[in-house]
């Protein structure tokens, strides 16, 4: 220990995991997914019902609260609690936030979730929902740009006029993922997929193909927080939390001075991810990039540092990504093909990979993964997990 | 320092508070509330805006989120944020979240706020209102019970029927505290009320009567939140927060099984609060109880520990929450009269109490004080703050 080295390294840990079937309609409420999804997580961490005193959650307006599902819990005295407004940018953040709570006492296990019937429910890619009800959208709506994937189309759309991106470039990112979804057993989209295939996928938004747009899924996925100490005494090896950030600042799309819209909010936080953890890019071994479109997955794969920006469609094409590559990515097929629970289940491949449970595509002998939140949405801001195993 | 001292106790402090005008019409968003507020907030620690890298609020789909704040203010690189979803219940909470980011170096001055044009926009008292999309509403609403007066007048009524708590015992509360908002200029309600006003004010929900239930306000509170070591080369003495908790459970109102409706979510909250801060009810010398109704204020006078349960009637009647008392109560007139800004202007109140800048009603030599959230809301839950003089 350096004394350097930051107060909060290692101190909380990923203690369990569970997550729901992924579906197109899960017949329930938000509310019971949610309970599925932490009884199921609960169970993993070798704890009980009872053992709960901090419950956490996201969502925007589209789900159940925390309070209620504590309740319905039973936590009879809940110590903690934290139900953060936010899509896929505070994703990771609700987990920091848990880990956070549980390194300062304030709680002894957390249970973290996220909840939807995004495809039954709340689907988030139409243009059928009501604008939120925040500043921003005052001067978006009015000409028509309203969805998620319009927003990223223009991030993707600049990233190929100034780096010579292609659509093969993308959708070299499509048919990985769903190459690693096919050996999934949860994953929504199994059918092989070829680059031919992507490439004759109808137009979302240009230069946005189907292929190119994550999954809509209603699901629930959890994990249990406590601290690392605590941990080592239950079911499963503690997966420790060595970094964490969230923020980034500005919003992308309203932020008229931006000079560089190839670059993500994930370039700003990386260095104090990195610094926090006490490791580099070099170091991390596995990357679950959050990925509600293939720009975004190639985008982080420059602002982490896993290439020099511009260079990541190379990376990618030389299989730095793919399983066996430098830093394998989504390897359980990501919210492209696997399904979309808003954060969590990417999260839970980085969790697989470091307990050594990924399965086929399991990295030998993983140390150090990293788990990331939507790089710049309409928060502007973004979220990002550097794990590694105990020692 | 002993060997069981909480390790957050104290590590970090409120170094600045700003609020905006009280009024029925803003006639401005909450965004440039928010601003204003944050902004004074800023200037009262003796920072610029500059300083700021985390941000935090709490809010019920009524007001401007935390990111859009951030940007506006011009945070470049934003290093922490919680964007809390909750009313009064969790408005000590957010305070407690950014409390404990700065202890763990998430961020270095966080700002706070709470932002609601109350009576302009959306007013919480009345029923015009849609039901919040939570679980719980679903078997309210159809029977009409829908507001907050008509939540708490089913706890108030308990309570004197077990206790013999009376009309005039609620009245007490709010003229003794509009007999402290006389003396205070930021006060939306100076007239002065006798025990008579009180009675012959009209039926809210019995047994609330007009002058039971608080304000309906516009307006934005902020506070500045760092460490304790920081905060002593700012600007104000450093107030520093010596315990929190938020948490609590069940939902009152649905819960069944509640044996006592005359005991509210305090009550479990306040042994980890003592126990965080080191201190008893002995200690505390000035209180800050959210006062969104008179009940309130008696409950809590019990469920801290200022009074055994069902004599806070008569500790209030002899005088024990009046400014020279053995615990004075929202010496600025709280909700009831100074105006609602769900939970921070309260908050305020204690840190002026620390300060010793309090005026009028400054509690001598005050080193600790304590400021609370509602006690168990739709939510169910609480938060509460102790804060501490700097020795």
């Amino acid at each position: 220990m350096t004394v350097s080295e930051h107060p909060f390294r290692d101190k909380a840990a990923i203690a369990g995991i569970g997550i729901t079937e992924l579906s197109k309609n899960s017949g329930v409420s938000t509310l019971t997914l949610a309970l599925r999804a932490i009884m199921s997580a609960i169970e993993d961490a070798g704890l009980n019902r009872e053992d709960i005193d901090g419950v956490a959650c996201h969502q925007v307006q589209d789900s159940v609260t925390a309070s209620i599902v504590a309740q319905c819990l039973g936590v009879d005295d809940l110590s903690w609690y934290c139900d953060q407004f936010g899509g896929g940018s505070t994703s990771h953040s609700v987990v920091g936030h848990a880990a956070s709570a549980a390194a300062l006492g304030h709680a002894r296990h957390i249970v973290v979730w996220r909840s939807i019937n995004a495809r039954s429910e709340h689907r988030m890619g139409g243009t059928g929902r009501p604008p939120p009800a925040i500043v921003e959208t005052q001067y978006q709506h009015p000409i028509g740009w309203v969805t998620p994937p319009q927003w990223y189309a223009m991030f993707a759309r600049s990233h190929m006029s100034r780096w010579g991106t292609t659509s093969e470039d993308l959708g070299r990112i499509a048919v990985q993922q769903r190459a690693n979804a096919v050996h999934n057993e949860r994953a929504m989209m199994r059918a092989p997929m070829a680059m031919d295939d992507y490439l004759a996928s109808r137009w979302i938004v240009e230069p946005f193909r189907l292929f190119d747009c994550c999954l809509e899924t209603d699901a629930a996925a959890a994990v249990v927080i406590t601290t690392t100490e605590r941990a080592r005494d239950l079911r499963q090896p503690p997966v420790l939390i060595s970094g964490m950030t969230w923020g980034g600042g500005h919003m992308m799309h309203s932020n008229r001075v931006q000079a560089d819209w190839t670059t993500s909010i994930a370039a700003k936080m990386a260095r104090r991810l990195y610094e926090m953890a006490g490791v580099g890019p070099d170091d991390v071994q596995y990357a679950s990039l959050y990925d509600a479109f293939t720009h975004l997955v190639l985008v982080q794969v420059e602002d982490y540092g896993f290439a020099p920006k511009g260079e990541a469609a190379a990376f990618i094409a030389n299989g730095g990504t793919a399983p066996g590559g430098r830093v394998p990515v989504n390897t359980h097929g990501g919210f492209l093909s696997e399904g979309y629970v808003h954060g969590l289940n990417n999260l839970h491949e980085a969790v697989r990979q470091i307990r050594g449970t990924a399965g086929r595509f399991q990295v030998p002998d993983a140390e150090v993964a990293m788990s990331t939140g939507q790089p710049g949405y309409v928060a502007g801001n973004s979220s990002a997990i550097i794990l590694r195993r105990d020692s």
